[in-house]
C-alpha cells in the first residue's frame, strides 16, 4: 500500500525566444516553460509526473498554484487516489478559496492541471499501462465517473455520456489494432512560425512534405501582404492536394477577422485557427458563418469545459483544439471529448510547446478507440521541439504518432533537464542565460511589514 | 515631475471565516483578503493605492502577479503615466508571456487589476479629485481612449461610444448636483448570509428596513426547504413593497437553476443572482427565458469585457454586476459600462468583500453622471463589513452612498491594518490566528535543484 510522501514542484524554462521558435502574431518572444510536478511515493520507482505549459514569466505563479492544489494529496494512499480519479479531482478542484481566483480558469486552473496530470501519470504507472491503454480499459461508467460534467447537463447528461461510450465499447480492440499498424495522423506547425525567413519557410515546407505530412500550418495575422506571400510559397511547395491551415493567435476583432480571412480565401485554408479572443463564443460563430467553407478552429486557450460546451451549442467551431495542460487534466478533457462526440465536432488537440505532444498522443488514440471511433477530419498537432527533454518522447513516423508503450502519460523529464533549466538557479539560467533571466524576474519589493516606507 | 520609485505589495487577509460573514452555498469559509499594491513616488505624500479582492488561499498568487504586472512602472514619470491611462494599461496588459496565463482572466488579470486600480488612485490624487470626479471631468474622447475596447468592435465601435458619451455631456453637472443631495441608492447583503441563524436573519432584516433600505438580498441554493423558510421570514419582515433579491453563487446546473428558482417564485424575487457557472453565457440566456419575470443577474465572477459583451449580445441578463477588482481596473470597467449603455442593461456593481464598496461608489456615481444618466432599476450593493480598515471609508446614509470628497479611489488602508493582518507575519496571523493561518500555507516542498529525491 504505497503512500504519497511529497509533491515536488519545478519551474522549468527553455530559452526559446532566442531562436524565434514559437513566434506568432500575438506571442513574439515566448520562453517555453513547464510548471512541473512530481508526486512522490514511498514505493521505490513509483512516482507520477505532470506539468502545465506556459511561455515564460508567470510560470512561477503556476508552480505556486500547483503547490496549493496538491497539498491535500500528501499522506494519502496511492491506490485510494488512483482508484477514484474523479473523486480525487473534485476534492482538489473544490477548494472554495482557490476557486474564487477563477473559477476553473487562469493560473489556479493551470496549477490543478499540472497536479492532476501527474496523478493520472501515477495511475497509469501504478497500472503498468500507457495512459491511452489505462483509459481504453476503463468501462463507460468508470470513464464518466472520472469526467467533470458539472455545469454541462443542459448539453449532455450522464446517461447520454454512458450510452455513447457503450456503443463503441465492443469494437475498441479492433481500433487499437488498426492504430497499432498505422499510428495516429498528425500535422506539423514546425514550418510556419512568423519569425522564420522565406528561405527557411520554403525549406521546412519541403521537409514536411518529404517526411510524409499531408497537413501544414502557418501563422498569419501580422501583415496581410506578408501573409499572402508566405501562403503562396507554402502552396507552391506543398501543392493543392495537401491541407494548409492558418493560425492568427487571437489578434483580430470579429469584423477584422472576417475581412482578413476572406482576403486569404484564394489559398483555400482548411481552417482559420484562433481568429479572435478565445472567450468569444458568439464571435467565433459569427466568423464561422461568414468565412465558410473555411473552417473555424480554436481551443488552445479554451479555459474550461463550460466554454467548449457553448462553442458546440452555438455551432461556433468546425475543429476543437483542446489543450491537455490548460484544461483540468484528463478529468476535464474527458468531458470535452464527450461533448464533442455529442455535437459531432472533431477534436484535433493543440500540441507543441513543451511536452504537449507527449500528452495529446494518448488522448487522440483514446478518442479514436473509445469515444469518437472516427479519424475523419481529425489530425493532431505535432511540433518538432524540445522532445529531447522527455524520458519517453513521442515517436512520429510518416506523419503519424506511434502508439506509446511505456507506462504513464509520457510526462517525465530527464534529471539533466531539471538541472540545466530550472529557473532561475539551473545551470543555463545562472550561466549563459543570466541576462535573459533578469527580464523574467520581478524587480519589485514584496512589502509586507518589511517594506521601506 | 514626480517619479514612480517603488511598487510595494502586501498580502492582507482577514479571518472572516471565524464568524461565517460572507458564507453562501459555494463559499463556506472565506477569509476576505486583498492583494494590496502601493505605487510610491518621490513626491512626499503622493502615492497610489489599489487592490484586488480574494477570499484567502491564493491571495499570495495575486500579489506575485501584481509584482510582475507592475514592474514596467518603475522609474516612470508620474504625469506621463496618469495623463495616458489607456496607454499605461495597454502597456502592462500586453506582456505576451503573462497573457498566456489568461488571457484577461484569473490570477494574472487580478494582478493587473490591483496595479491599475492603484494607478487610477494615483491619477485622482495627483489631480486632487475623488475618482468619480476625475472621470466626470474627462471628455468623451478621453474616456474612450482610456477604455479597453479590444475585441468589442462587433458590438460597440469607438465612434458609437464617443457619441453616447457626448449625448450626456452637457447635463453632467445637474446629475452631480442631484446625487450630492440624495446619494446613490444601495442595497444590503449583510442580512442574508447562509451561516446566520433565523433569529439573526430576522433581526438583521428589521435593522435594514429601519436603516432605510428598500432592497434586501439573501443567499440561497443549499437546501430548498430552508430557502423557503428563510425567504418567508424575510418577506414577513420587509413586506411586499420592498425588493427581495436571491443569490445562488453558481451552485446549479442550468436545468436545476430553472427548477429551483421556479420553486421560489412565490416570494417574488427581483432577481436571481449567479444561478450557474459565471462563464455560461448561453446558460444564463436559457435561465432568463425560463424564469421571467424574475430577472437574471451576474457579474462578480465575470472575468472580462468579452464575457460581458456576450451576456449583452445573447440577452442573457437583466442586471450587470461588474466587479471593480476582477475586471482590469477602470480601463475595462469603462468598456463594460459603455457596452451596458449600448444594450440598455442596468449596471448594479458587485460589492462587499474587502473594500469593494469603497471602489464601486465612485463607479456608480460616474455611471449616472456621464454614461447611463439613469437611476432606473439601478441599485449598488453594500455590505457593512471591514470598512474600518480604510482611511476614507464609504459613507452610507438612508440606503444611499454619499458622494466621496477626498482625492483618490478610496482604496488606502490604515497602516495598523497592514501591521495586524499582513499574511502570515502580521500580528494577528502570527499570534491568535496562527492555527487558522496554517490551513492556508502550502505544506509542499519547492523542488528545483534542492528537492530531496
Amino acid at each position: 500500500m504505497p503512500t504519497i510522501t511529497a509533491i515536488d514542484t519545478y519551474d522549468v524554462r527553455f530559452p526559446t525566444s532566442l531562436s524565434a521558435d514559437g513566434s506568432d502574431a500575438m506571442n513574439k518572444d515566448g520562453d517555453y516553460s513547464a510548471a512541473y510536478v512530481v508526486v512522490r511515493t514511498d514505493q521505490p520507482g513509483l512516482a507520477g509526473y505532470g506539468f502545465t505549459f506556459t511561455i515564460g514569466r508567470g510560470n512561477d505563479l503556476c508552480v505556486s498554484a500547483a503547490e496549493l492544489r496538491g497539498r491535500p494529496l500528501l499522506g494519502r494512499d496511492v491506490d485510494a487516489v488512483v482508484q477514484d480519479l474523479g473523486g480525487t479531482y473534485r476534492d482538489l478542484q473544490s477548494d472554495s478559496q482557490l476557486r474564487w481566483l477563477g473559477p476553473d480558469k487562469g493560473v489556479e486552473h493551470l496549477g490543478l492541471a499540472a497536479v492532476m496530470n501527474a496523478v493520472w501519470d501515477l495511475a497509469a504507472r501504478r497500472a503498468e499501462k500507457p495512459l491511452w491503454r489505462l483509459l481504453s480499459d476503463m468501462t463507460p461508467t468508470q470513464l464518466v465517473d472520472a469526467a467533470d460534467l458539472r455545469y454541462l447537463s443542459d448539453a449532455l447528461t450522464r446517461d447520454e455520456a454512458i450510452a455513447m461510450l457503450q456503443d463503441l465499447e465492443p469494437t475498441r480492440a479492433s481500433r487499437i489494432a488498426e492504430l497499432d499498424a498505422t499510428g495516429y495522423p498528425c500535422y506539423t506547425t514546425s514550418a510556419g512560425w512568423l519569425g522564420y525567413s522565406d528561405e527557411k519557410l520554403r525549406r521546412l515546407c519541403q521537409e514536411a512534405v518529404d517526411a510524409g505530412y499531408r497537413h501544414i500550418k502557418l501563422k498569419v495575422g501580422a501583415d496581410l501582404d506578408e501573409d499572402r506571400r508566405r501562403l503562396a510559397i507554402a502552396r507552391e511547395v506543398i501543392g493543392w492536394d495537401a491541407a494548409l491551415m492558418i493560425d492568427a493567435n487571437q489578434v483580430w476583432d470579429v469584423p477584422q477577422a472576417v475581412e482578413w480571412v476572406s482576403a486569404l480565401a484564394e489559398f483555400k485554408p482548411l481552417w482559420i485557427e484562433e481568429p479572435t479572443s478565445p472567450d468569444d463564443v458568439l464571435g467565433h460563430a459569427t466568423i464561422r458563418r461568414a468565412v465558410a467553407p473555411i473552417g473555424v478552429a480554436t481551443g488552445e486557450h479554451g479555459m474550461n469545459r463550460v466554454l467548449f460546451k457553448q462553442l458546440f451549442q452555438a455551432e461556433a467551431i468546425d475543429f476543437c483544439q483542446l489543450d491537455a495542460a490548460r484544461l483540468g487534466s484528463v478529468n476535464e478533457v474527458l468531458a470535452v471529448y464527450l461533448l464533442a462526440k455529442k455535437f459531432d465536432v472533431p477534436v484535433c488537440p493543440h500540441a507543441g510547446g513543451v511536452g504537449l505532444c507527449e500528452l495529446v498522443q494518448h488522448l487522440s488514440i483514446f478518442d479514436y478507440v473509445a469515444v469518437s471511433g472516427s479519424l475523419e477530419r481529425r489530425v493532431t498537432e505535432y511540433v518538432d521541439h524540445l522532445h529531447e527533454h522527455f524520458v519517453e518522447p513521442c515517436i512520429v513516423e510518416d506523419g503519424a504518432y506511434q502508439l506509446p508503450t511505456a507506462p504513464g502519460y509520457s510526462a517525465e523529464m530527464h534529471e539533466s533537464t531539471l538541472t540545466a533549466y530550472s529557473f532561475p538557479n539551473g545551470d543555463f539560467w545562472a550561466g549563459e542565460g543570466a541576462a535573459l533571466a533578469s527580464r523574467a524576474l520581478p524587480a519589485l519589493s514584496r512589502g509586507g511589514l518589511l517594506a521601506a516606507r
